[in-house]
């Protein structure tokens, strides 16, 4: 997998991008497709997509554009999607039971099993089907269970806490939903989730938009 | 404003981190940055930074680097942060209320003024201090009420339903949550918040990781 040391940030952050594009060509029943209409669809350049495709290893024939499922399991692969992920979350407020209870990124192969929070109305209760925990039952709990991805969804002051504790039980990736920059060690995986930048994008074609009407 | 029509989406979606980026910085009371340092902590090249920069009309000096707060300033302005949002929440589960209750951009004039859900033990109670209507409510409330944003934080098989009232109301920016595709007229802003995208990135960068301890 040398490769995949190769692919810039800018490219393994559009990855699953095209992941999904590929994904809903195939429930179109669409089985090729050109790098320039896969761009039109993407927002992006036919030149960018070859570009891309070309860093981790993928395969167009000239003329006959991409073959969707290969491609589509080709990304898979790159980004590691052949295995499952067991998931934690930290926080059972709104925002982890939204995610505990989001059903977007199951068929991946992720997979969500507890909750912690160390609100005692919580402990001992289910949410989604899933048991809640006190956060001093977190280190027990990943000795005795496969845990892979740590999920945060404290409140702010609690985020970096519980990142230490997760890294402490082993747990070496960080999804991060609250807003702070966590200190890590090199060795794990973080991925914030900054709800705003989405908003700000849409407040930029909101005044596109508008502009586009007065001229 | 005729230069933002020139902006390309690529660029478009890394404004909101150099905006988040700038701001941390003048936070760190740093006041002058370069291409390279802003680069590398942002994963980006130099190059590609004076590139973006130069696309919105940004200033740098050469061997000065540039000004933190007036290139903050200057993307705040591509941006539209120039003036206030008011946004409603379709939607008060727990994504909804997650979403109600965030406090990452209300800093950036996104505020938050009503939840709607069809859920009869949710109506005419209050979510983080705001009420809660029905959707029968909403075209009264936009009549009532300055909304600029729409939020869906629906079920799936509600999100298009949803939208099609909204926009019906007057409401030309979306704020998408539910993992659909929603089908809307060229003159409405939609938003997709893709969750999975970031939790993808996170399964390469934990392979990565993993492959790097083993050579």
């Amino acid at each position: 997998m040398g490769q995949a040391h190769k692919i810039s940030d800018a490219i393994v952050k559009r990855l699953p991008a095209y992941y999904r594009y590929l994904g809903d060509l195939q429930t179109q029943g669409i089985t090729r497709i050109s790098s320039k209409e896969l761009g039109a669809r993407m927002g992006l350049t036919a030149s960018q997509i070859r570009q891309d495709i070309n860093c981790f290893g993928g395969f167009g024939q000239q003329g006959y554009g991409y073959h969707v499922a290969e491609l589509k399991a080709c990304i898979g692969d790159v980004l590691g999607l052949v295995r499952t992920y067991n998931m934690v979350v930290l926080g059972a407020g709104h925002m982890g039971q939204a995610v505990a209870q989001y059903d977007g990124f199951r068929h991946h192969g992720f997979c969500t099993t507890a909750l912690f929070d160390p609100d005692t109305n919580l402990i001992g209760t289910k949410i989604a089907g899933l048991p809640v925990y006190s956060p001093q039952e977190l280190s027990h709990y990943c000795r005795e269970n496969t845990v892979n991805i740590g999920i945060i969804a404290t409140p702010m002051h609690a985020a970096q806490t519980s990142c230490d504790a997760l890294i402490a039980c082993g747990v070496y990736a960080i999804w991060n939903f609250a807003p702070v920059d966590l200190v890590t060690p090199d060795s794990v995986a973080v991925s914030n989730v900054h709800l705003s930048d989405t908003l700000l994008v849409l407040a930029y074609h909101m005044q596109k938009n508008l502009h586009a009407e007065l001229e």
